[in-house]
């Protein structure tokens, strides 16, 4: 169900990008039980130029390793699941490549559960929910 | 109203691009009613590894050849209407490339009629909607 | 707060991208009360055939110059308000290069304020509500 979008410098390694496409998912399927094989990303390189990022917001300092990841993502998570979930982002890149926890910005996009096609022009979760009205996620 | 972001592996052809786009734009038109020169896109080629793509979820298999469709648009579509834009995306990407209808993934975002402006600084709907309280689309 | 996506054609200078970028920044400042310091863009350079654009729409022409402006940001501003952020942005980038007014085609994405995490893996606004719930932006 999420569909993600990551933004980063150019300066990191094809490796490095991999490890936060990686990171993203897992956290998404530890923290928001997103299914294994639920794996939707564009995983842009950016030129110079092509992210602009203020050097420090909100008390927190950001380099020219700063990553956006944008998530399209089903609504109804609680605020403290959210929370956990940008906390094993950013923990997750960090270990994985050069850019520091700080230089992680997330921003979840929440949108209805019948706002999805996952191939073959089905609505997949507007099929589910007829089915079992009441199932979560 | 649809701001629409197409992503495409660079496998594609510009041909193919082109008929992706045109697949998307003839459904918006004869499903959600959207007006024939109501046409905004970005149409990206993608560079191998630059989207990350499930070999199978929910039952579908993807390939390589796997398209990422987004649309940003006005919120009050029934689920119906939904479920037949899906169809009609999918069935007209398969009919003009090689990209079966499998690899067709979609994602609407539904925002207020008062988030779009179409140029001049204008917040078309809103004036539109001062205007006609009650207008449909 | 907002993650502002820009889509320019690749035939205007990288002066001009960066005149863009600042006046979108600009009138986020001056209209939403955005600080200074929270800035965090994709200024993506678009390739001939990437940007697909309606030669006219709702009586505005437009012509190969046009810019998408897609602004993710809290929700709540008033109609009132967003009104005069197109009307601040469109004017910014035609006074900073070629583009006119016209072709500055704007749209809002709205996403609550616990969706958001501005590094550290911390939901920024989220600790600050449960702080004070009563605050604003």
């Amino acid at each position: 169900m999420p569909l993600v979008r990551i933004d980063h410098p150019a300066i990191l390694t094809a490796t490095e990008a991999a490890a936060i496409s990686q990171a993203v998912h897992v956290a998404l399927i530890q923290v928001f039980g997103v299914p294994a094989d639920d794996l939707f990303q564009v995983v842009a390189r950016r030129a110079p130029g092509e992210m602009v990022v203020s050097p420090q917001y909100l008390g927190i300092r950001h380099s020219d390793l700063a990553v956006f990841v944008q998530i399209a993502c089903s609504p109804g998570r609680s605020v403290g699941l959210k929370e956990e979930l940008y906390a094993r982002i950013a923990a997750g890149v960090a270990a994985g490549t050069r850019v520091p926890a700080d230089d992680v910005i997330i921003n979840l996009v929440e949108t209805v559960r019948d706002n999805w096609s996952f191939g073959a022009g089905i609505a997949h979760y507007a099929v589910r929910d007829r089915a079992r009205p009441a199932s979560a996620s």
